[in-house]
């Protein structure tokens, strides 16, 4: 009886129940993206495009479509990164998650040079959010509409 | 006491506490999204808008704003889905989710003929975003600050 | 064996173990997010800017960037919010969630003027995510990957 009890204290926040590797993976993640819009904003400068202008030099574009492309992929990342992690595996999924950081941060350093050099980057990152997606349906599946006892 | 015991054991993974509808509604949402990524990267080639370029061409910028457009509303409508579905309904929230995709589909099936075309869709996805906003608001004044009991 | 029972009932859903203010916060940036989108949508009309173009106009351009930009920021915000929300506190999360909606408003003010004027609101903004993601950490690294008893 007192180990029932203790167990169900232990519920009294939901952080408890809450994946631990991938939040820390998703603060990675969210702190390189914020380094990339300091990219951006250095760009702004460097090569004179003036607010509210976004576009007008070459080399500032790339850096734009950098950060821009990362918050495109935002959606297509955080959401089967967090349902692998919760549907599957804490830890899959922050491994993935670092890779997917990976990938991005090659993407950075190779568009900031030349429109090809994005590609291998890019490629990384896109294999690391479809085997988050394959793991989340995975999980979801192997669950069921009735893992909840009551 | 043994019925105690294993739905307490049943609390182990946070996937049992978590939508079942909710999460595959949302990788079908994600999965279209990626589909209208696919889409811009096409349009790229045939309509020879060379990266890091976004415009440039008005048949281009149409197939460009329906996946900027969508990924505009993806807080609008991935925050309300997702507390509609933890404090209101799974099933609910879920089905707001699909006329939601629904009405992505048609936005993009309309824009990519002609501007005009794309208010039918745009509609109906605006309309599955308010009907989970007022969910997610009743489910979370229902519930009040005091749901949990420790 | 009462009081037992009625605690595991309470965890028939996970509306109760998730939390109030910070979902209600949620739920009022995402509106406020919404309500910009209404001025673009306006400022189209009123500066003569016809989709699918979202430039050449400067005033246009600013109330365009306003909520770019927030949206840009989405992922800053939105993930520290709630990780910090979760491995933290309810409250904690739901006062920075306030200041930084306050924050984006007199950005919005500001940047619908000049660009000179949307940096206060812009300070506040960047502060209150943080804090927020200063919080999440803290709350991750306080709980430990062994929080979860079983």
């Amino acid at each position: 009886m007192g180990g029932s009890t203790s167990a169900i204290l232990a519920f009294s926040n939901i952080g408890d129940l809450l994946p631990y590797y991938t939040a820390i993976v998703t603060l990675l993640a969210v702190a390189f993206y914020f380094f990339l819009a300091t990219r951006v904003a250095l760009a702004h400068g460097k090569f004179n495009v003036k607010l509210p202008a976004t576009s007008g030099d070459v080399d500032f574009e790339r850096i734009f479509r950098v950060h821009m492309n990362t918050l495109e992929w935002m959606p297509t990342f955080l959401v089967p990164l967090w349902l692998c992690a919760f549907y599957l595996s804490d830890i899959a999924a922050a491994v993935l998650g670092l890779a997917w950081i990976v990938g991005r941060a090659l993407y950075f350093a190779g568009y900031s040079k030349a429109v090809e050099k994005r590609l291998p980057g890019f490629f990384i990152q896109s294999a690391a959010c479809i085997l988050l997606f394959i793991g989340a349906i995975v999980g979801i599946v192997m669950r069921g509409p009735h893992g909840f006892p009551f």
